[in-house]
């Protein structure tokens, strides 16, 4: 079955690289990278390389300043909750913005319960916080900004420079949930200016169960996981080394191809924009046509609603998603789209389209074919659009 | 290089089928087990195949009850801090022993940061736990007992029925921290009547970087990673499948061959224990000789240093080791081994052998015999001895 899979932010095949290199660490039988002996000293060894992979990747100025954990939603707890509440004695409010991931937002809800309080701060149409307006959020009290650093459904990237600018100057901590943009675009942790950035491996073609933290060197943080030694002290738990190790030769992989992967996956883009008008109308490109992810097309179709255009694609073995996979199944209209402005109609109407580099142009001519079909369907069967 | 691992606590060998089947879904590639098409719901089958078996290896009344996660740390992070700040509103105190592991350790020391109350309770010169004591513990406020199901260090087995019926009385949750038992000796969590129980793939020859909790259905507890819907919302974070599945397929083998597996083991404790005094003298062997794991000698020789003996074995590429990785390289002498009443030097003086189905009756000679050489070197220059 040849599936056309233009839904890689739910799922990235791993590279054959990164397949080889976890395979020959399953085959290897490592030790445990705490122990003292000779099988641990190799384990131990093949996570720091892992460790140096990815600070490259990020630009950090120590590899230690990365913290290994179990996935991006990890990193994001261990950031917010961790900054939270070992900074709680100086302050409790946390400024973040209205379309942050669901590990955000659910990290922040259970600050609340536990006294903290949070501004939220509006987007534009496209998607886009205003720095201003985070400036007038932080309070004498303000002890963290947490803002992603792409949406995972309408890919705008925020203007996190700016931002750490101002973070900077009133003293107070920022952390950026990178966790869509880390390996797809470049990202230089020196240039943001943020003391904290949370990363997985999948979006870089590395497996799921895998994901780091970036932690600018002398940010305190209360860990998430407490137990051993590993990770600095950061992080306890005996390591995922076979993730690690497939983490970080996607990491090598994703420094070395960027620029020809983000060239490709801008080239599938323009080809899905230019040739939509083609195949459907009376739809909207969501998200900011000049601060956006290379590989993300957010597509409100009107009159008829994502899901089924998902499930009747999945049919022609095509696979796209309404949103992102970890909200996916619920049946509320996106916060994501609703912020932007769009209306609820339009907002479940609405499909994520994300490509990879194992797309081709061919793909996208044969997902336009059947998408044409497939709104031609659910319209004819749509109360509104028959008016 | 041929190495004798006698370390297995530290790190297990994957079992071949556990290899292939891990290998097969590198290669395979799954989705997204959160997606909604094709791609996703295979990989949810694989992880739901997985619950399965976990939930037949400790025969919980449904697979729901199980929840994944990246270690055993982190289940015990999840139960204890998870627990314990969903039922504060009935009471801050939280009766444990003194041999826990790390992560309960800290864990416990996090709470107390918040305001918990905590009294540890000790234990007998096996490393037992009276549950006379544990009733004596039991206040008012009391939420939460949790006390381990073994020790990792000693290898005793606690009367965790026994303490059940009493938290099952006073209407106390029970949590036990099974990473070292789950998968090596029987464990039914319904006749424990314990109400969470953590676990981890690698004490079974699974991979590391992945684990789990058992929560009985209707315990409550705060997720330790929240955002998306995973896990029945109980953990947040694309799961790790290729590790999943490798502690799936191991937990079948574990319940399979469980009985074979101990009779295995307990003929190489009985081997080395037996012929340990035709090669070394004045040495103790520490734990309980009739509740203890079948895998595992902690052997405290006098006058001389467990580190220095780990190094030297490791130079005849014989691995073993002086506590739990999660604590070595750090000098101060156990806790485990201070509670159970042993001098400070005694316990500067302990290696911890954990056997594995791989090990052979020859493994055990070969140790025996650098043992006696390391033994006798070492003693040549401890002035102790000497006197």
């Amino acid at each position: 079955m040849n599936i056309i899979n233009l839904d890689h932010i739910s799922a990235n095949p791993l590279l054959p690289e990164v397949q080889e290199a976890m395979i020959k660490a399953i085959q290897g039988n490592y030790g445990n990278p705490s122990s003292q002996h000779k099988m641990g000293e190799q384990a131990s060894e093949a996570i720091e390389q892992a460790r140096e992979s990815l600070a490259r990747l990020i630009n950090c100025r120590a590899p230690k300043e990365i913290v290994f954990g179990s996935c991006g939603t990890e990193s994001v707890n261990h950031a917010i909750k961790g900054i939270a509440l070992a900074h709680s004695d100086k302050g409790k409010h946390i400024v973040s913005s209205n379309i942050e991931h669901n590990a955000v937002i659910r990290s922040l809800r259970r600050l609340k319960m536990m006294g903290f309080q949070v501004t939220s701060i509006p987007v534009d149409n496209h998607g886009r916080v205003n720095p201003d307006h985070v400036a007038k959020a932080i309070r004498e009290d303000t002890i963290l900004v947490t803002i992603m650093h792409s949406n995972n459904e309408v890919g705008t990237v925020q203007p996190i420079e700016e931002i750490s600018k101002i973070t900077r100057e009133r003293n107070v901590l920022f952390h950026t949930d990178g966790v869509d943009s880390v390996g797809v675009v470049p990202i230089d942790v020196q240039e943001l200016g943020v003391d904290a950035l949370s990363f997985a491996s999948n979006p870089f073609y590395g497996p799921t169960g895998v994901g780091g933290l970036y932690v600018r060197a002398g940010v305190k943080l209360w860990p998430l996981l407490e137990g051993g030694a590993q990770e600095n002290n950061k992080r306890a738990g005996t390591e995922n080394l076979i993730g690690i190790i497939g983490m970080g030769v996607a990491a090598e992989l994703a420094k070395r191809d960027m620029d020809s992967r983000i060239s490709h996956l801008k080239n599938l883009r323009t080809k899905l924009i230019q040739e939509l008008p083609d195949h459907i109308d009376e739809y909207l490109i969501n998200g900011d046509p000049e601060h956006c992810l290379p590989n993300l097309v957010s597509l409100s179709i009107k009159y008829i609603e994502g899901e089924s255009v998902v499930l009747m694609l999945d049919d022609d073995n095509i696979e796209v998603s309404t949103r992102s996979a970890c909200a996916s199944g619920s049946l509320r209209a996106s916060h994501v789209l609703l912020s932007t402005g769009l209306g609820f109609a339009e907002a479940q109407g609405t499909l994520v389209i994300t490509f990879g580099v194992d797309n081709t142009e061919k793909d996208i001519a044969q997902f336009l074919a059947a998408l044409k079909k497939t709104v031609k369907t659910l319209r004819a069967y749509s109360p509104l659009y028959n008016k």
